[in-house]
């Protein structure tokens, strides 16, 4: 392909804690961010964030030229993108206002460079649609925080061409995200949609008096929760499936699992007592712990388990090649 | 209470996998453990299961009296029970030879003790009602390996006594496992029900063409997979609400989670085509690698992240109390 395929200089665009995030990552993987964002103490909120987010990139492994100071910024995003190889743009959600954003960065940003959008709630289709360039632009939502969580979604637009959402795929895949392809425009992307498709069956199942809240977190993490972070569901029912593999599972137990499907709970709704009892179920089960001390809890444990995975990744001889096809 | 509250004498009745996972967990926590089956290897089996389960048992830490010699065997049921603190049953998932099962356990069985199912596809009200002394019956439903993940769903019959239930916990409890109460008999249990709501929507993109199978295992696994095994998805929303905390997230976030519900997959069969078609992508993602190998990487890790989680545990001041409400 004729399109430069080094990404060296990232553009920013909107520096709220998203975007500060994939600041922080992009520093730590040896790149070079310029961030804009029109808010009057963007640049401090920014460099406090990525400080704060250096001491995480410092357990899970800074790059050969991961540098702080490979960071500029400046209010002038047409200045920001005027040598951009890639966009990450992490605008408010508002439609027009991000058709009208994505019209100007397309203007101010090189023709063969790409152009990822972090939008949980629109559609590329509809971003790009007042584009000169549509083709270069491209969903690459995260899971948050992306410092941390290594998940992108890929998804293309109408006017997408396939090279972008190649080309999106290696670049992730080479600064040690773990891209997917999302093949098709969906609401909420996909792993939104599988939150709330879990989170789902536990509100009825709260709701029903089948569970009080904190009986319905042990429920996952002290149960199958605790390999959801180690193999996806499908490899995971390899395994189930005995010697026999997927290929047993499939014949022995999809049966029984189709059935408990026609049982699970429909709603549609947050009813106000279900949150009330949510609200008050989580306080007791926080039990006097502070926000603060929880997130401490929570991020020593996922980097530990990030450095299991890591270190598990570089161990097994063969590994999976999902974003490659 | 007048019921005797030390449990030390367990009886597995039924050494297939479960019974034979049960066992190892009870005799690495210092118990003494009877196990009792008719079939023609079952002794040699169950040693076997044993002496391989308990190299994990000795990285997850054994208890004081811990001792694969406190195990002893007989294929007289009627013997294995006489002096029983506690039966953890695993035999045949039928309706009418279960029926039976309890009825002669319940004969064999000191009074004051109790019987445990690992039953998943049949209720205790069932199991329970040719018992005499049904008020000590209950079912205690294990996450495969039991002597691994520490999750146990207990839940009453019909005629079950709440008195036994709470033994049931504060037992579990006591040996390190995370017992959780379901206040009502539901098709499956709870983490079951769990599990299919989750891959429900996994199928339903696979059959929309949204996902190939690896990528959908990644969405997981590399995604909000690696938090469900450290927090409970409504603790997890408390931080996701950030200062506001959880009544902030069901102010702010439940409207959009709610859109989602409306469009998530209503699947309520495999078709042969999906099936088909996971059974291939695993087999890709799998790489090579044998089920055997699969399997230890999958242990490997999560050897690891339980030693993480129980670390956790030790040091956070305030632990919550889920089992004991």
């Amino acid at each position: 392909m004729a399109r430069k395929t080094q990404i060296q200089n990232i553009a920013i665009v909107g520096t709220g804690v998203i975007g500060a995030s994939w600041a922080a990552l992009y520093l730590a993987r040896g790149l070079n961010v310029i961030a804009t964002d029109p808010a009057p103490n963007a640049e401090a909120n920014l460099r406090k964030f990525i400080d704060a987010a250096w001491k995480d990139l410092e357990v899970i492994g800074l790059s050969p030229n991961a540098s702080r100071d490979h960071l500029q910024f400046t209010p002038d995003m047409k200045k920001a993108l005027s040598n951009a190889d890639l966009v990450q743009e992490n605008g408010p959600e508002r439609q027009d206002f991000k058709i009208k954003l994505f019209a100007d960065m397309d203007a101010a940003t090189p023709e063969d460079s790409i152009i990822a959008s972090s939008s949980s709630g629109l559609t590329m289709s509809v971003m790009q649609s007042a584009c000169k360039h549509p083709e270069r632009c491209v969903t690459g939502h995260p899971f948050n925080p992306p410092h941390i969580i290594p998940l992108v979604e890929v998804v293309a637009g109408a006017k997408t061409s396939p090279e972008t959402v190649e080309r999106a795929i290696a670049f992730y895949t080479s600064i040690g995200k773990k891209p997917i392809h999302v093949r098709k425009e969906v609401v909420g992307h996909v792993a939104n949609r599988l939150q709330a498709a879990l989170y789902r069956e536990i509100v009825y199942l709260i709701e029903q008096g089948v569970l009080d809240v904190a009986d319905s977190d042990v429920a996952v993490c002290w149960g199958p929760g605790l390999r959801w972070g180690l193999m996806g569901p499908n490899l995971l029912f390899h395994l189930g499936g005995g010697q026999g593999g997927i290929q047993h599972f499939m014949e022995q137990f999809t049966g029984p699992m189709a059935a408990w499907w026609k049982d699970l709970g429909t709603i549609t709704e947050f009813n106000p007592e279900v949150k009330q009892t949510i609200v008050r179920g989580v306080l007791k089960e926080a039990n006097g712990r502070s926000i603060a001390e929880l997130e401490r809890e929570r991020d020593s444990m996922l980097l530990e388990l990030l450095t299991t995975r890591s270190k598990a990744e570089k161990t097994v001889p063969a590994g999976t090649d999902a974003a490659a096809d």
